[in-house]
C-alpha cells in the first residue's frame, strides 16, 4: 500500500514534468510585469485603459462586437447564462452532465440564479445533433464545452457545431460557448477563434488553461449583452477596482504561447501514442484533438500510485501528481500539454514508457 | 462655466495631492513582490500557504475564530448576510439606508440572494440603539458600517455599539462589521480591532482604503461561518484559483500602514480645521474621526471647479479630482488621508486656504 501522498511528493521531487507550463508560482506574475512600466494606471471598477485595451483586443480576436473581462469563468459563464434566461423569460438551459457549471460550481447557477438546467448526452461521449433535436422542454440557451474536458477533452465533429448553430438559430435558442479550452482546440478544426465564435451567441475563453496566466476570462458577445454582463459582475462582487494583475498577465501570456497551440496539440498526439503502446493504458480520447487527454490505467489507484512514483524517481520525470479512482481496479489522470513537454529528455522519456509497459505487466489485478 | 472636466485636468498636473497615498499605478503592485521569492508558489482554489497564512493572521488581528479571503467585499458582505438569513430562516436585513450593499451594488443582494432590507436611521445620521430596538419586523441580521462612509465617515459612540451588540445577542440578530475602513476608526475609539470585532458576529474588512492594497477583502467569525462562506464564494465565481496577487500586496501594505493610521486620524483632523476656518466651507463631520471626511462647500459644483482648479494651478496641491452637487448652490467632495499629507509642503498649503477662503467669498450665489 502505498504511503500518504507518495505519489504528490515523487511528483514534486521530479526534476522535469510532462505537462504544464511549469511551476504556478510568483514567478508567473513577476514574468508578466517586468516590461510594464510602473506608471501605467490601473483601471478603476471595469474603466480605464489597462482593461479597456484588453477587452477591445480579445473582442477583434474572438470576432465578437464586445468584450468583458471577469475574475473567473464561473462568474462569467452563470451571467451569461442568466442574461439569455432573463431575455426569453424561460429559466431553463442545457448543457452537458459534467459541465462545469454541473459539477464544480456548487450549484451557484441553481443557488444564485435558480436556473433549471437539463443535461444532454451522456457521461462518455459528447452532445450531438440528435440530443437538440430531442430536446421535450424549451430552454433559453444551450451551453456547449469544447472540448469537453471532463471526458478527456473530446470534440464533435464541426459539421456537428454547426449544425447545432443553426438549429438553435432556427428555435430561438442562444448558443453559448464554454471556451475554457477554445485557444487549444483550433489547431484541431482549423478554424479561427472568430470563425469558431461566429457560431455561438455569446462565447467564454479562460487565460490560465492553455495560455497560463494567473486567473481570468473574457466573455464576449454583441454589445447589449455585454453591457448587462457588467450590471451582474458588479452583483456578483466582480467588478473590482483593480483586476490589472490578471489582466496584464492574461495579455502577457496570451502573446507568448497563443501560436504554440499547434505544438502542443502534435505533442499530445506523441505523447499519448507512447501511452497507448504500454499494457493496460489508453488515452481518451485515443487520438487527442487538442493539448489535453486523460490517461486511463488497467490498475488499482494505489498500486499505480507506487508503479507511478517508482518511475518519476528512476527517470527524473513527473507525469501527474495525483491519480483518481475509476473503479477498484482501474484509475485515471488528466494531461494538458505546455512549454514543458518540450523539454523532456527524449531517452528518460523512452524509459518512462519502457517502465510503465513493464509495470503494468505486473499488477495482479488484470 | 468650467470647461468639461477642468478640474481632473487640473487634478492630474498638480505636483502635490492632499489625499490618499499616491497614485494606484502598477508600480503599487511592484513594490509589494519585489521581496517576495518568485519561487514562492501559488495557492490554489483557496488552498495553499500564502492564502492560509494570511488568513489566519488576519483572524488572530480580528480576534476571530477564522477568516477567508475574498476578492471584494461586495461578494464577502452579500455571503455573510446570506448566511446569517439562511441560518435563521428570515430573508430579511437591516442596515442604513446610505450603505454600499444599498447603493453601489446593483442590487445584488436583492437580485442573487433575494434578502429583503430594512432602511435604519436616515441619510444625515448613523444608526442609534433606539433605531434598532423600534424595529417593528424581525431580521435576521443588521449591518453597521464603521464608519459611515458615505456621510462623511460619522460613528455612534462606543456605548451605543456596545448596547446594540447586547441588544441584538439578546433578541437572536446576527451583528455584522462592515469594516471597510476599521482599522482607520481604531485610534479614534482607542480600541483593538479584535476588541471592537468583537461586539459582531461577523467581520469584513478592505484592503484597498486605508491599507492602499490592489484589490480584496477578508471576512471572519466562526469556523462554521466561514466555512459555509467558501462555498458561496465559490458560488459567485470568486473562489480563483490564484488570488496571490491581491494576498500578498494586501499583506504588504498593511504591513506598511496598519500603524499610520493615528497619524492620518490626526492629520484628517488638522486638515478639516483649516477648511472650517474658510469661508462657506464646512467639514462632515466638523472634528473628522478617521482618516475621512466630506468638505460642504456653499458654492454651485461648476463655479466651485474652477476655483479648486485655480488654487491646484497656483499652490501645486490638488484636493480632489472632483466635486459632487448637492444642491444647485451647494456642493461637496471626500477626503481620505493617507501617505501623502505628510508631503505637503506646509507654505502651499497654507496659501491653498489663503486662496480658498478668498474665492469663497466671491461666490455671488450665496
Amino acid at each position: 500500500m502505498s504511503e500518504i501522498n507518495i505519489l504528490g511528493e515523487a511528483y514534486k521531487k521530479a526534476k522535469f514534468k510532462a505537462p504544464g507550463h511549469g511551476k504556478r508560482n510568483v514567478q508567473v506574475l513577476k514574468d508578466a510585469l517586468v516590461d510594464i512600466d510602473g506608471e501605467m494606471e490601473s483601471e478603476m471598477y471595469g474603466k480605464g485603459k489597462v482593461i479597456e485595451d484588453f477587452q477591445e483586443k480579445m473582442a477583434k480576436y474572438l470576432g465578437k462586437e464586445s468584450a468583458v473581462f471577469f475574475p473567473s469563468g464561473t462568474m462569467a459563464q452563470q451571467i451569461a447564462l442568466r442574461i439569455w434566461c432573463d431575455q426569453k423569460g424561460i429559466k431553463k438551459v442545457a448543457y452537458h452532465p459534467l459541465s462545469h457549471l454541473e459539477i464544480h460550481e456548487e450549484d451557484g447557477l441553481k443557488e444564485l440564479h435558480h436556473i433549471q438546467t437539463i443535461l444532454l448526452a451522456d457521461k462518455e461521449r459528447v452532445i450531438e445533433l440528435e440530443d437538440v433535436v430531442g430536446l421535450s422542454e424549451e430552454i433559453a440557451c444551450l451551453l456547449l464545452e469544447l472540448p469537453q474536458r471532463e471526458i478527456g477533452g473530446q470534440l464533435p465533429d464541426y459539421k456537428t457545431i454547426e449544425d447545432i448553430s443553426a438549429y438553435c438559430k432556427e428555435k430561438g435558442i442562444k448558443l453559448h460557448l464554454d471556451g475554457a479550452r477554445l485557444f487549444e482546440i483550433l489547431p484541431y478544426y482549423q478554424k479561427t477563434a472568430a470563425e469558431v465564435c461566429s457560431l455561438f451567441d455569446s462565447v467564454y475563453v479562460s487565460f490560465y488553461k492553455g495560455i497560463g496566466g494567473i486567473a481570468g476570462a473574457i466573455l464576449a458577445g454583441d454589445k447589449s449583452f455585454t453591457e448587462e454582463s457588467k450590471v451582474w459582475k458588479r452583483r456578483h462582487g466582480g467588478d473590482l477596482i483593480s483586476l490589472y494583475p490578471y489582466i496584464l498577465s492574461a495579455d502577457y501570456y496570451f502573446g507568448q504561447r497563443v501560436g504554440n497551440m499547434n505544438q502542443y496539440y502534435q505533442e499530445a498526439k506523441e505523447f499519448a501514442l507512447n501511452f497507448n503502446q504500454c499494457h493496460g493504458v489508453s488515452t481518451k480520447p485515443l487520438e487527442p484533438v487538442s493539448n489535453m487527454f486523460h490517461v486511463h490505467f488497467e490498475a488499482p489507484k494505489e498500486e499505480l500510485e507506487v508503479i507511478l512514483a517508482a518511475i518519476y524517481e528512476e527517470t527524473g520525470i513527473g507525469l501527474s501528481s495525483y491519480v483518481r479512482e475509476v473503479t477498484k481496479s482501474t484509475s485515471f489522470y488528466e494531461v494538458s500539454i505546455g512549454d514543458m513537454y518540450a523539454q523532456l529528455p527524449k531517452e528518460n522519456l523512452k524509459t518512462v514508457f519502457q517502465l510503465l509497459d513493464e509495470k503494468m505487466k505486473t499488477i495482479k489485478t488484470l
